[in-house]
């Protein structure tokens, strides 16, 4: 094997995540991070979002670019559909939150894999945004991942996705909720 | 005031608002959507998601085009920065969603816009998904979102962002956690 093969395991630089690792260890505050979104509001349902800067490894970072990102309701919620509607968004997040920890994961553990997609669906009750049923929450009911992976032996990718799981930060965010203050400047 | 100024209120059709709200609550099986991504993983932290049909008001509906979004983590994370990070999306949803209920809400109650903006921190400590301490969570630790507004009396802009985060869908996801189920199909 050559090196490339040692240290590149599924698009992941083993050797750099393993340094990462150690770094973090050596100093905890390293692992300190804040990410940020700045939005502007267009018209009706329209907004947008930027997303560039965020603060990591006792540093201010950026992004390589500003990633900005439309979302919408579409016709039938009352929208012009100039993008996806923001609890979309959230499932997006979810996936790839998973799919992201499944390459490392694997990675780390030697496992290789050729494919990992998934789809995810949730349902949510419109009664209660629209304030029509003060019983049905106004958020998603549920929400279900359904993963494909191929690869390696089929119980090795198994525990990679439950470890994913278990070490997601949006997975942990979308099931067990966060503190979220709200400050207006109303001028 | 012509018909229009009458239904165009902040970008948002009141004359439409209202009759889907009326619809609704005529058959309130109208009000169960589903939503949907699919994600495919591309290499190491990178993957990306579609979002394009959905279930809604009794029917099988799509946006006008699909939408795809790259994820992926910055170098500081080992990744190759092809996109923001799944916490980021996270952000993002979460001042869509409350601005999109701010326009909405301010143009039912007669309330001009003329600004609308916010920005969204997240802390997180990265010891967590890393594995390092378990004593810390994988997701976020808080999210504070600052909200700029300008328009009509302040007061009442104010009661504005209290409303769209009362009836808000990402906000009480975030919050209050959603039950979710993983599976795989590992072949």
């Amino acid at each position: 094997m050559t090196t490339t093969e040692n240290t590149l395991r599924n698009g992941v630089d083993t050797a750099t995540l393993f340094a990462t690792l150690d770094a973090v260890k050596g100093d905890p505050e390293i692992a300190k991070f804040q990410f940020r979104a700045s939005n502007r509001w267009v018209s009706g349902t329209h907004n947008r979002s930027t997303i560039h800067d965020f603060h990591g490894a006792k540093q201010e970072m950026a992004h390589r670019e500003p990633f900005t990102f439309d979302a919408d309701h579409p016709p039938v919620l009352v929208g012009s559909d100039q993008g996806p509607t923001p609890v979309e968004y959230v499932l997006h997040a979810l996936a790839a939150c998973l799919a992201a920890g499944i390459a490392n994961i694997a990675a780390a553990r030697g496992v290789n894999l050729t494919e990992v997609t998934s789809t995810v669906e949730g349902d949510i009750d419109l009664m209660g945004i629209l304030g029509l049923d003060d019983q049905v929450r106004n958020g998603y009911q549920g929400i279900r991942v359904s993963f494909v992976l191929r690869g390696d032996d089929p119980a090795k990718l198994r525990k990679v996705v439950e470890q994913s799981r278990r070490r997601s930060a949006v997975y942990d965010v979308v099931t067990a909720g966060v503190p979220v203050s709200i400050d207006v400047d109303a001028g």
